[in-house]
């Protein structure tokens, strides 16, 4: 375990709870957060160096959650010494070094895995699960609000630190791939790092997905909407069991020329059914991906692919911000993925 | 009375319950909707023909609740019999028409007035005085949601028919001039009509601000975060009695260059206050405004050229809209508006 | 129409609507009240003496929603005048009162109905489809909550004021015939007059019913719990579209003495069901009931004898909370109940 | 520690992060439980048998989380080993084995605690210094709503499982003598024993409190109504940070006998303040209160007394309970603390 943080104790006793793995090595720059794990672990390693730990070939794979600008330099160290790596999301700090990790890991067969949390949760599957039953119909568009009094970051803004969630949901539930990318947002701690920003993407078939992540909000909200041709989603995720809501809601189009025009929309509305969700810690389930994938010597679920897709977005929307939000096309993105035959192999 | 839909008989029953005013005719196409009203207000006289009433000398004043699009003809014959005259918003269907009714009213030296009813409940007065005080700060953001499982309109996008709102509540708070607009959407019912949108406000000094408007949303939500410098407002209209929470939370700025970096940014969390907000009727102010503006011979809160403002920003909104979200400059609207030297001194 | 206090002027708006009947007499002791019903329905004939309207042979029915001590005397006069009667919650202020209106109005063949508001709402009446449907399995305990800070009236407390809502929803949902009542409660204005107060109903095979009703309380909640052997209802008054919850929760008793003490109870919690329920308002199918009921000479849904029962559950709490909370047996109301054979028959 | 049912483990990980403390012996009669602390405290010391801690002189402080039953043994040989003692709540499963523990633990001069966890919440904490300023002016009812799909417990009710929590929050806050208890409740798994319960505790001053505690409830709720005379508070445990609301409603008693009645009692509405609330685990400190008042040999908060008061009052209910109601005085309370004067001195 590289990066002791906020994320990292809690990986630490995710993966304390599996049987099949062990953690044996802690590394972080500070002491103090050494000392706190020591106490709690008393069986694990520390050191300030994380060379210590790749060096020790005991260790077969390492999580990295240390700052964003760091996570390419030591996966690349980690697979390199034929380590396994699962790293906090987002995967790097550009599309660049996102696609070196991906193809770093392919040529020396190691699982490269990103974290992207939300796609374990119980509440993402259930709604992915009735996408696929064919019951929501086709998803017209995703709204997605992320915002509280957070941690203002001193290295990356609220699109790097917030939206990394938003958009593998997004990608994991929408499977669809993006034209354009906008955004906008603002600096209010006069540093120039923006603490709020709103992005938009556009794809085909009139399909539109926007997020606002915020910093600067006086209240948690964790709200998405998902509005399809049959049913609609409400996927609250500070509520703690009703997460997931479905409405029997939407329009019906009469297309109906004779008709006349005001009544060839019409309304529906019914009943609304709040799933069952279990309550399994989606941590949980990371640790268990990660280390089924070893066993398995398969592709993770949230692998470097999807990593890299979502880093794609992340610096496309970072161009879009610096750019009064004007559009920026995503034809950049596919053919940078083209031009990397490997990747898509593995996405496959 | 011109126009029974929705609105119509709402503004009907406030201007009865004045002592100050007599509803003496009303007009719609539709018999239907006259015998409605007919029944409840036996003294009151119809007509689907609104020339009626516009030739009976005893009518002073006419209040338009029609589409919007026959906003700008309607007002104009009544300001031209010498009518003062109140209209549903959006003022008119495009900036010209708006600021011809504003030239007009000011030639026949007769009140116009748009219902920006929101402007006079008693929540955006109470914000406003909050902002006012100097308690809250300076403005940072404005972030708007209106959404729900509202009625399609034929002639009308979302834009047009929500974000009105939301633009003069915005309009009022802020006093501010935005340098640039720029507006997402998608139309899901066949009919190229957009029924969600995004719009983004640029201003001067880092203030934002951005409002979502949708017809296709599964749940009804009408919250408004505004995030200042000291403390932070949420404004929600569906909460029965606290709409409107001050938060005494934010960020401290410490500029101090010797401390580390991490700690230029502390947290501030404290009460929060929801104060009382009294329950008067907005729709009873907007009537006793128009009535009271007459009497005194002055400008309404509500104005003809707050009613153009708002039209300027819903055109350009639109003209993003058809350009995929490409910033539209507001230089154009202040162009326009020192075009018109009488209305400036309207305005002030 | 006897009565313009804060529900006589919804009664006649909703009775004005109704195509089968004019409201053609208002009573009210104010000369204020009666100017403003004048003025928004000048057709009416006001008096400050309703034995005007009784002694006009035009006037078929006659709406009573004056103070609860005088439903009878001014009910009386009108039964004997050979109008038709619906009255405000309660029946009346006694058993006795009560009873003597259900045998007159059976002797002079006229109908007697309460207003019984609620069982007239769509989400009761969806409760009372749950139950019958048998989905929900037996019902074990209904526990309302009625609260908020409420007009503390002079001449009846709490109990008076605000449970028969709740008494006649349980009524018209359990069918089920208590065997005792308690009641506690406190008075805090210093007049003797109970603001606060608790009931529980015993019934039998273990069937609880328990009310909370409270003029002094910071905040408004209408809550209904009622548990049942399959799945459980929440009824939330105040949501204002989401108001029934069926969660499909509960516990499964193993019965198998070979399985170990601790496993004989199960837990079971599955989907939750927010089943849609229709807009109408309560108050007009209320018009349309006692409208209905006359026309086609038959009882109403919400009798005399539902008046009574809600009435001899007041007067048996009212006994209770007197002598500290002791359990009142409600033998005496079906000793009563026995006594007037001709009741029997319509309540059938 | 023993007992490592549901509480044990949180016990155990507070107890751990406390400078001054350290856990060196764990029992429980399941291995299974056992071995799960091992594997994360691999430092601590397991046993099935409680007799091997309470033998080691290292030993200074017993925490005892075992079934209610078992409490007075177990603390009664702990005590007479010459530790200090921390017990769950409720402290005993009788009045007389509370105080025989009081007593014996005068005798031996050690620290007897119960873990009232509420009483060291920042909300409850935070209730008592609005009600000590004066602010909210003189309690007026405690009402208590405590439910759930809980845990059907097999050798308790749910009065003796969760009302220890609200009768302890209320002895807090109220410090008031109860003069007399009602419950009712019922049983619906055919075991006796009561899942469903409501209570009335009766004070001087038309003082009045409730408690509605259910193992049954298809939705978990965890709400305190507190009416004062100024001022009163909403409590809602379930609020992640806002849980204590100040709603500055209340009525105004006018005594002027010449005013006409009906203007006796006015009603007042003001702001509504949500007080910060620091976010500290109350369990932590509890923790640190059992180790101070070891160290600074002084009573602790939640003293023998504080648990034994609580026993008493869960002993009348669970009689009044067994007679349908009827009420118990507390009088037999107060005979039986004066008849043990050490106490007296403890609870001072």
């Amino acid at each position: 375990m590289i990066g002791l943080g906020y994320w990292g104790p809690n990986l630490i006793r995710n993966f304390s709870d599996l049987d099949d793995a062990q953690v044996v090595w802690c590394s972080d720059l500070s002491q103090d957060r050494l000392n706190k794990i020591a106490k709690r672990y008393p069986g694990v390693k520390c050191t300030t160096n994380y060379e210590d730990l790749l060096r020790d070939p005991e260790v077969e794979a390492v999580v990295i959650a240390t700052p964003v600008s760091t996570h390419y330099p030591i996966a690349k160290a980690a697979l390199e010494r034929g380590k396994h790596v699962m790293i906090e999301k987002p995967l790097a700090d550009s599309s660049e070094h996102a696609l070196g990790l991906v193809d770093l890991a392919r040529r020396v067969n190691r699982v490269l895995m990103v974290d992207h949390t939300f796609i374990y949760t119980s509440a993402v599957r259930k709604i992915r699960e009735l996408i696929d039953s064919g019951d929501l119909g086709e998803v017209l568009y995703f709204d997605s609000v992320r915002v509280n009094l957070g941690l203002f970051q001193k290295d990356i803004n609220v699109i790097w630190d917030l939206a990394p969630h938003d958009l593998s949901i997004m990608d994991y539930l929408l499977r669809a791939e993006p034209i354009a990318i906008s955004a906008n947002g603002a600096s209010h701690a006069g540093n120039g790092i923006a603490n709020i920003a709103y992005m938009t993407l556009r794809f085909p078939n009139n399909l539109l997905a926007h997020f606002h992540v915020n910093w600067l909000a006086p209240v948690k909200i964790r709200q998405t909407l998902i509005g399809c041709s049959k049913k609609m989603i409400v996927y609250d995720d500070l509520e703690p069991t009703d997460k997931v809501r479905v409405y029997d809601k939407g329009i019906v189009i009469n297309g109906s020329p004779e008709k006349r025009y005001q009544t060839l929309i019409g309304y529906r509305t019914g009943d609304v059914l709040i799933p069952k969700i279990d309550a399994t810690e989606a941590l949980l389930r990371v640790a268990q991906e990660f280390i089924s994938s070893i066993q398995e010597n398969r592709s993770p679920l949230t692998d470097g692919v999807a990593g890299y897709r979502v880093v794609c977005l992340l610096e496309a929307a970072q161009k879009s911000l610096g750019a009064n939000g004007s559009e920026v096309l995503l034809t950049d993105l596919k053919a940078v993925e083209s031009a990397s035959p490997t990747m898509a192999a593995v996405g496959g």
